[in-house]
This record gives structure tokens, C-alpha cells and sequence, in this order.
């Protein structure tokens, strides 16, 4: 068990910066199959993905998304966020054992409406952007902390 | 099994269509939750999800993203498809039990990269747009198709 907090909108500034990292495992890749419908064989197949200009598996590009999502969610503004709007360039494939860690930045905030607007960035090991893009996301104005 | 197959690049007109659809399960939040690491009670949770203003438990929003994802890479331009960016407007929740069908339609292409630009809608079963937006994807220039 972890607890996961928010950071209620008051206490949001510009300039705040939070990271979430992710290592893609085989698991991932089935899962994100699984949950979208999406079972092309360049994310299952390693026999076939050998054969592409890949040469290997590689991520489903929206998983990056989904990192991103999940790095707003449980870190800023974390638990109780809704999620308005979100732009993606994706730049470099995914591997299997990549680490991809996103860095969200938050580069404005509306105080009548409660948004924040985030820089996102993903970053594998070597330092390559993997996909980056601009979030926006209303904080919720209460302390919420789970346990999850 | 069922085979899926691409649309070549020099098929691909201005205007083409295509539609997937979904309907989210249980299973599908929890997939989602464990492949992106977003464990927000909102999603898993059906007593807290009660207490929160959607009443129920919710779709990650990203989920959304997901099956956009998944349209493009199983019918247009489907398999062998490179994506390379996305927009994404979430605007209304997705509840268990819901099916959204997103529609894809092609707005411009260009030769020269073969890039295609994809208007991207989802609607939820009542008609109601739960999320739109606009993706570029490079087309491969052969015909591919996959048992899956």
C-alpha cells in the first residue's frame, strides 16, 4: 500500500515540477492490448516486430499517454483531477525495459475555473524524448489523500 | 481470430470513414489501472466512486485516448500505421456499461510524407461526444493484414 495525495489548487504554482517513472514490461504491453483492442503484432508478436524498422516490440504510442495520465493523476494535482485536455507528439518508439519518466511542469493556472495548464514530457533512459505535450486539468480544491 | 488489414496510403481519400467500438468493462479499468499505474479510487472503488460528483466509478480519461489508438491502428489506416501525434478534448465522463464508438475520418494527406490527419470523435451509446480530437499518422505504402 502507497498513499497518493493531491495538491489542492491554491497551493499549485507555476513553475512546480513532479516526475513519474514506469518500466514497459511484457505484462504492459497485454494489458494495454487488452483494455483498448489494439492487438497488433509489432507489440506481441516478437517473431513479426523483428521484421519491422523497429526490430523489436515496441509500446502502443498511446501507452506513453497513458503514463502521462496516470502522472497527473496521482502526483500534480494528483487524486480528484479532471482531466480537460491533453496534446501528444510522439517521437521515439518504446522498448521492452525501457524507463520512461514523465515530467509535468506547470506552466499556468486560471484561478476562476481552477486550471492547470502542464508542460509533460517522457524521457526513456538514455535522456531521448519519447513524447511530450500540454495537459489541461481542473484541481480540485480540497486535500484528498488515498490509500491505493 | 479475426484478421485485420490496412489501408494502403494510396487508397486512402479524403473524407473515408471508419468506426470501432467499445464497451467498457470492469476488467478494462483494472487493465488500465496496472498498464499505466493509476490506481485513483475514482476508477476502482465503487463506494468512494459514490461519494464523488459522477456518482459511479468512472473510465480513466485516457481510456478514451486508448480506443482512439486502437481505431487507427486496426482500421485506418490500421496495421503498419506510425503515430505521431494527438489531440484529445474529454468531454464528458464513460461509466461501466457504456459503448463508445469512435469515429475516424480523414481530413488531409500528404503525399509527399504519407501523413494522414484524422478527425477523431467517441460518442457514448446516448450520442453524446465523450471525446474528440485530431491525430497525424504515417501510412505504410503496402498492403498488411493479420490474423489476430
Amino acid at each position: 500500500m502507497t498513499t497518493i495525495h493531491n495538491i489542492p489548487f491554491a497551493d499549485i504554482e507555476t513553475g512546480m515540477q513532479r516526475q513519474y517513472s514506469k518500466t514497459l514490461t511484457e505484462r504492459d504491453l497485454l494489458l494495454f492490448s487488452e483494455t483498448s483492442g489494439d492487438y497488433n503484432p509489432v507489440h506481441l508478436d516478437a517473431q513479426y516486430a523483428a521484421t519491422t524498422a523497429f526490430g523489436e516490440r515496441i509500446a502502443h504510442g498511446m501507452w506513453s499517454g497513458a503514463l502521462i495520465s496516470a502522472a497527473i493523476a496521482t502526483t500534480l494535482p494528483g487524486p480528484g483531477s479532471v482531466y480537460r485536455s491533453q496534446t501528444l507528439k510522439f517521437s521515439r518508439p518504446v522498448k521492452l525495459g525501457d524507463t520512461i519518466t514523465i515530467t509535468l511542469t506547470v506552466s499556468d493556472k486560471k484561478d476562476r475555473v481552477k486550471l492547470v495548464t502542464l508542460e509533460c514530457e517522457g524521457r526513456n533512459q538514455h535522456g531521448d524524448v519519447v513524447v511530450k505535450g500540454e495537459a489541461e486539468v481542473i484541481a480540485s480544491a480540497e486535500s484528498l489523500s488515498f490509500e491505493i
